[in-house]
């Protein structure tokens, strides 16, 4: 082929490969997700990439309308990538819910694409990693969920971060209390502004945008201003604010619930944070909210988000599904983590290396790799004779911890020379029977 | 929401869900190929669902180029959904091989696209499952493809299967000492029909097509029509077939080291089956090719399939890219499996549930699950203080195992109640210390 004639190999703006270095962390903290959800109950279902457009279309907002990657199949059918995993939850649930029946708790992992503004550093497709129990207002759910979020981080490998708590239906309460229940959109919206605006100006906004008297706007930011490191007392100065109203109670006691049950199931009593400032999500969600931030790096934002909603479904059945679930934000979390210097830097998932020593003995490698494998020792084994040196830059290069080298010698005198690739050094080792004496000697190198 | 505003909940035509009980195998599936691949140093990689359409179209033939989802992005950009892993594994491989260095070992488990004729069952949607190694001809590469289709339908749990092994230079080989050499094509296309319209036929339109005499096409016939229960028998008379041509006897030496290097790996002598009659494949690969096949299910095809090529990404870039590898089928494999009775039927990834009870005792079932899962026992929850027979209707529908059933009498005395689902027993546990009576008693009862 002429240089004329060839392709420019490149990846679409926004859109990124993942080469072994990168995807070998990703590939492992999926696992450690679908280990964790899988140990509460949570059963893997996927839907397809491609949805009718008219599932998909007006149901996150004109943003995600606008982001939507939508054309005319081969059949002159409208079409759309999926955005999110949430719609295509909602209309699974409706389409099979008869089925599968309820409690439905259920995982997905799996790409979305949205064609965001890429100079904000976003990606045009990412990787979505959810978990919801849908068919029920059980608090036992909602106190599940901020388990599985604790459970999930522990197990990824992180000790400092917290989990933040709080409960669409407190501040339901207060409003109320208020006599402002219909103005709750424009509160939260001047609410959310809170750490970017300061109190005065937010409560200048709840005046000008949803007629509040400045004796409610300061309620309301009594409510967002309640702080400190004990939940119990966040608790108790909640309880006047939401006085006679019953949503506001049961918010309260719900929370109460979902503290009690985390604690009852080993979670450390600061690693929740009842933080009732959260307003985001609260026009989405209807009950208990989650955020979730790495302490050492909250500028990141949360990690793991999400809340109950009282009705999943309602645009595609008229079967009312409560649901509570959240969702690990996985690429930003791998970006956290490589900041944090939690990732080895290798790109081979294996850690023990065999040169090709000797062109004639293909057979014995061969056979060597296989005893290793079957002692569950992954191996890689150089597929060309080439001279040693250039062999073991490759191993160095690629990470590997550990080179067994062997030519016809040591073959015929059942040995196996021993590198590691971390100090250099180098020694001897018999191969016993089946190979037992070098597996030991792997292993123990290995720790 | 109204009747009328409703959106019929449904999947696109030739797409299709998987609920718990098709994905939980599937993952399965996914889980075992992954580990086997990373056991001989494959890396993972990924690349995105999306590529420039010059990047893709052109790429499959006429038929590739038909299926393909095509259309404009927000940017007027022409993209496509990719339809193998193969296209995108070459643009990669052009565009990071400076950087990864060589040989590259990737694997790549991802869905692609295909707006296929969904009436021959095809599904418009699939996960593909590949594993190549790319830089290298060394024959050892070759030896551990084979070894590693071995190694993954054994860890998958197949007993009776069997890989195909040809190699496309024994052909050109025969056909160089019948002076054939540049009619390759109309003859692999002739000899592609073998089993469907006899040897009489293909001998006749080789002689049409290819305008080779009688003699030749009879030659050509009798390449194809070896066979044998010993794969050393059929080399000894592939030989003379091609006597004089060294390709021909350059594919024979490599068939006879990738036999040898199988069998020192552990590979049955008979589940590799040289098969100098497979032409399909043969118009794409260089080399070696695979096909494997289930012996109880002969008709499905083969399961996994793949070969050796001289130049992956011609395409892309100037430098030449010789590599070797496979691909699992993973559907195709999945009906399988349904079909000969391997998957056991279950929508529950985990095989302990435990009723909730005792409204008032949230906080001891959460503990009682949370000292299960410490020791490594999945467990569900119910998460409604339904009735008891309610709950235990739903874990028998969801396939668990066992019931872990405690009220408040159990938990004063510090007894659980293990209910057997298979048999319907109960008997009374003691807790003990960490629930450690309790968790030897699951283990025992689970196996």
């Amino acid at each position: 082929m002429s240089k004329e004639q060839r392709i420019t190999p490149r990846t679409l703006k926004g859109f990124r490969d993942y080469l072994p270095e990168a995807m070998i962390p990703r590939e492992r903290l999926i696992e450690t997700a679908r280990r964790v959800y899988r140990g509460y109950g949570f059963s893997p279902i996927d839907t397809p990439a491609l949805e009718y457009l008219e599932i998909l279309a007006g149901k996150g907002g004109d943003e995600s309308d606008k982001q939507l990657y939508k054309f005319q199949d081969h059949g002159k059918r409208w079409v759309g990538l999926r955005f999110d995993l949430t719609v295509p939850l909602a209309r699974f649930a409706a389409q099979h819910i008869g089925e599968l029946g309820t409690p439905l708790k259920r995982y997905h992992i799996a790409p979305v694409w949205r064609g965001e503004n890429t100079q904000r550093g976003r990606y045009r497709e990412f990787m979505q990693c959810d978990f919801d129990t849908i068919g029920t207002r059980g608090v036992a759910a909602d106190a599940e969920i901020a388990i599985v979020i604790h459970d999930l981080f522990r197990s990824i490998g992180f000790e400092d971060f917290t989990i933040h708590l709080n409960n669409r239906m407190v501040l339901t309460g207060l409003l109320e209390r208020l006599d402002l229940a219909g103005r709750s959109v424009p509160i939260l919206r001047a609410l959310d502004k809170l750490a970017k605006i300061g109190p005065e100006k937010v409560a200048a906004e709840m005046m000008a945008a949803a007629a509040t008297t400045r004796e409610q706007a300061d309620e309301v930011l009594r409510l967002a201003a309640l702080d400190g490191s004990d939940n119990g007392q966040i608790l108790k100065q909640l309880k006047p604010l939401v006085e006679g109203s019953e949503t506001g109670n049961e918010g309260i006691a719900r929370l109460a619930d979902i503290l009690s049950a985390a604690h009852a199931a080993g979670v450390p009593d600061d690693r929740i944070k009842l933080d009732v400032a959260i307003a985001r999500g609260l026009d989405y969600y209807t009950g208990t909210v989650y955020e979730t931030f790495l302490d050492k790096l909250p500028g990141i934002g949360s990690v793991c988000s999400g809340g109950r909603y009282d009705n999943l479904a309602g645009l595609y059945t008229s079967q009312e599904l409560p649901g509570v679930g959240a969702s690990l934000g996985l690429d930003r979390l791998l970006a956290a983590m490589e900041e944090l210097g939690m990732h080895e830097k290798t790109s081979t998932p294996v850690d023990v290396f065999i040169p090709f020593f000797d062109k004639g003995r293909l057979d014995d490698y061969v056979a060597l790799g296989a005893a290793l494998r079957r002692a569950g020792i992954g191996v890689e084994i150089y597929p060309d004779a080439k001279k040693l040196g250039q062999q073991l830059k490759y191993a160095d290069r690629r990470g590997f911890r550990l080179a067994l080298i062997a030519g016809s010698n040591e073959f015929e005198s059942g040995t196996v020379q021993l590198k590691d690739l971390s100090d250099g050094s180098r020694r001897d080792v018999e191969l016993g029977e089946n190979a037992e004496g070098l597996i030991a000697a792997v292993r123990k190198t290995l720790g």
